[in-house]
């Protein structure tokens, strides 16, 4: 006997997800098949909704419900300092430290010539157009600790310091090759107030 | 910054299938929120049709698009035996081992006291009147080898033999290719007790 077509078809998209394999994407399947209609109602309509409400920030980019967000709509906000992050994920993790009260902006990712990602594939003119403005007077790069992000940092080091801003990168406490998004937010903490000019 | 309730919302449904913990969900979440809207459509849509394509067969309970499904209504197989398993996906083990040509049971389950699991949570009221038709010889139950397969199993051969049906077991053993070195030792027991003249 093989498969219904039907139940295959689920498991070859949902095998897709990043950290899910073959059997993950099987058992989830079957999990699906199993669930009250009324629970997987509820799973489709969550996604549904997220995907409909959700918005990019066109300021920093950022995931959001409201454009702009409500950090860039924030007026008690400091507004000389800019962190730059790869991912929304990370923009939470450091707001969640609560030691940081300036604006963010999320680039979309990291330089990796591996995967062909370049700097034309991150948002790096958009976050160039900010800073010619000329309001803000810190950028704190807070891309991952680890190879990728180190470079990236680099490479908007020597971007961002030739527009005549300042530029830091998160300092003590994140261990090497940690990644920001799973670090606690003690740690983050001391890596902002850490941060050291780049 | 808090996160997006839709977000949140979606962490939370997701963060409840199994062998999904709370990081796995957010990564989860994260990617199907940047996933282009035609990925998206095509993951809900397969769920969908999946659920609506799926039906339990009426006669073994599995998962299929027919009722009866394929192998109930398939007339080269042999319909003496009886094969008992645990959930379609067992179902789907044994008949690619194309070692056996007879007709299944999903039980539905394993008794499990512990999670409040008792006999009239399984599908045995269904499988006894499948074998009080008198045209059943042997019922082979396949439930896992583990405690508590193990302990459904005696349960439903003490009642299959009341029926004056013939009950037998999937043998234990070594694994094939399966290195002695690292096997336990109640499997290794158990192979020895189940060897064969050469």
């Amino acid at each position: 006997m093989n498969r219904p077509q039907f139940i295959d078809k689920m498991i070859e998209i949902i095998k897709k997800m990043p950290g899910v394999g073959p059997k993950m994407a099987e058992r989830l399947s079957y999990h699906i098949l199993k669930m009250p209609y009324h629970d997987v109602e509820k799973l489709l309509n969550s996604i549904q909704k997220a995907r409909n409400l959700m918005k990019n920030c066109s300021i920093c980019y950022n995931l959001s419900e409201h454009d702009p967000c409500i950090i860039c709509s924030d007026n008690s906000r400091e507004r000389s300092t800019i962190c730059v992050v790869e991912t929304p994920q990370d923009l939470l993790a450091i707001s969640k430290a609560k030691e940081y009260n300036g604006l963010y902006f999320v680039l979309g990712g990291v330089l990796s010539p591996l995967d062909a990602i370049g700097p034309d594939d991150l948002r790096i003119d958009k976050l160039i157009k900010i800073l010619k403005n000329g309001r803000v007077v810190e950028v704190i790069v807070a891309t991952d600790m680890d190879s990728k992000g180190e470079i990236t940092a680099i490479y908007l080091a020597k971007i961002i310091k030739n527009l005549g801003v300042k530029v830091t990168r998160l300092g003590y406490g994140l261990p090497v090759g940690g990644d920001i998004e799973y670090a606690d937010e003690v740690t983050i903490s001391r890596a902002i107030e850490g941060r050291k000019e780049m």
